[in-house]
């Protein structure tokens, strides 16, 4: 008999996370380098005898110590399990309109996935042919506004101005402005969160804070919008954030000079491999994240992501993507992973060159 | 100006977590006994330096773990963030209904708030005067049903007799069995499962494998409802599982003679607890699970209850819960934290007799 009532919904496909020995993995994003010392230590320090006990519905600790390092107040934060969740949330409790909710045709892939998941009405908006976003498309009614700022794939960071912009026109409803990498070369609205109440901004600890594999993100807004995320949070899972990872992202935050010096570290490698790529003829967009996303000249990017990947090498390609099908979405390494990737990228090139002159 | 599209939800109010020296935790019905030397020497193994990396996208090795302890295929479970993230994604996943979902009037209290939630309408069944339910009440036209077995706050189990006589009326709908207590003495609902391809059943390693700090839950049925529940998984949050949670899980399976014994001792614990209290005079539900719902005699269950916090040991009082509220619920810590208790409950009964009596 057929069982009614079955969700059919299509997900987000995420990168792949092949387990190859030696690999280079550059699809998803992660810090080129590991968590501080501060949190290898916090994590030697755990008590497991603890874990019988049910982790802390409040964060009260990891909240305080967010609110000093960004200069607010611990009420303004909400954490989560990844920002993925702070997101997902945000949906259910910002997003209740029958207006359509505005975001770029281009961005992370979950706002189209959360929106039709929860039925939430929604509208794409195309980006400009450079892949930046235009400032009138989101001063319109709508019932709500998320952009990602650096925004996703792209890497493109988009003024402030901008952004005040938006939330200026659009004092009705939400903004969500996603931070995810906003470390990276990006400027944060924090700033804008004293004149508008109506701003939400997410991050994660995932790319600067590299504990992509320990899940805690977070919200920052005002109390009122805080309230808001708080209650749906404890209607779904109110303890969203297990016990170690609170530790664990409480030391990351206390020890954050040395994520400062890592991300500074990555932005002179990416900026060094952009200018090489250019070198080499390919079309590049101005990252402010830990990313690029590059069209390959001479080779085509199906056939650069193949060869790459033969070499263990492994990159983001979205080939049913229309806008990005010939881009490549490349993870920045450390130094001298990248030099491997650029080697082998000179390599697939040269090999196109020679087959495609062919014998004189 | 008011923000508008903000939710406005009751949420469920989690029992509260206290942190005081020397306290009885007796709440949140966490297990008496710590995770097991196994779970703590994985914990003491894991590499800190592979959290950059994020967490697995399968749980593959889990879920074999999870498998053969169950003598069942992989392919039957999915992994969450504790059971109520599994439970919190079965309503989106199963209940897309317009006919009510059924459950009792007395059971797990998220099951209410995820229906109000998602809007999946409801109706809530009463339970019998002595806190069982009706088979006969099951066997109707309904969008789905979820029964705790234990059931919780009450502690009973019904058979499985019931269960299935629930599950044959109802092939077209997807029946929810959440066996979070199950190991307490209750008998699993798994052997059902080849028969039923409608049974989804949850567990949670909160309560008997002693990892409520940590957050993992699992859900079991058919490949269909799992490919559902999967899709929606990896359209919230597909890195719902953090990788140090995923390694202890694992050693908690692969230990898990110890947890059955910690299991056995608890319910001696309970029985001896129980039979105790009987003396006293209290009403007492027969309980297959680490808990008691008591109905004090002597004394009203408010008195025994500030009476009891005030000797910083902390149960369960549901004022507002109409059929309860008279009753304590009170989980089952060490046999020596459980005579402490007693001799606090006895203390307070035999001030409320003098009191009552009065001089002579």
């Amino acid at each position: 008999m057929e069982i009614k009532g079955l969700r059919n919904i299509e997900p987000y496909v995420a990168g792949i996370q092949p387990k190859v020995d030696n690999m280079i993995k550059l699809n998803t994003n992660e810090n080129a380098y590991g968590p501080s010392p501060a949190v290898l230590a916090a994590l030697a320090a755990f008590d497991g005898n603890g874990l019988r006990r049910y982790s802390s519905l409040e964060q009260a600790d990891l909240r305080q110590a967010l609110a000093e390092q960004h200069g607010l107040e611990a009420g303004q934060f909400v954490i989560g399990n990844g920002s993925d969740d702070i997101l997902s949330m945000a949906f259910l409790a910002f997003f209740q309109t029958e207006t359509p909710v505005l975001f770029p045709d281009l961005t992370y892939g979950f706002y189209k996935v959360w929106a039709q998941l929860y039925c939430v009405p929604y509208e794409e908006i195309p980006l400009r042919d450079d892949f930046s976003w235009r400032v009138t498309d989101y001063q319109r009614e709508c019932g709500g506004i998320i952009l990602t700022n650096p925004n996703a794939p792209t890497g493109r960071f988009q003024s402030l101005d901008d952004i005040e912009a938006v939330l200026k026109a659009n004092p009705q409803v939400v903004v969500i402005v996603d931070e995810a990498y906003v470390n990276f070369g990006g400027q944060s609205a924090l700033c804008l969160l004293d004149s508008y109440p109506n701003l939400f901004i997410t991050r994660t600890f995932s790319k600067d804070a590299s504990l992509a594999g320990l899940r805690v993100g977070y919200g920052i807004g005002s109390k009122q919008l805080i309230s808001v995320i708080q209650a749906v949070r404890n209607a779904i899972n109110p303890y969203n954030v297990d016990a170690i990872s609170e530790a664990l992202a409480l030391a990351a935050v206390k020890d954050w000079s040395y994520y400062q010096q890592a991300c500074r570290t990555i932005m002179e490698t990416r900026d060094w491999f952009a200018s090489e790529l250019r070198e080499l003829g390919f079309e590049l967009l101005p990252s402010a994240t830990n990313f690029l996303l590059v069209k390959p000249s001479l080779v085509e990017a199906q056939k650069l992501f193949a060869h790459l990947e033969k070499e263990k090498i492994y990159v983001r390609y979205f080939p049913s993507q229309e806008r990005i099908k010939d881009w490549l979405r490349i993870s920045i390494g450390r130094q001298d992973e990248m030099e491997s990737v650029l080697a082998s990228i000179k390599e697939c090139c040269n090999e196109q060159t020679n087959t495609t002159s062919g014998p004189a």
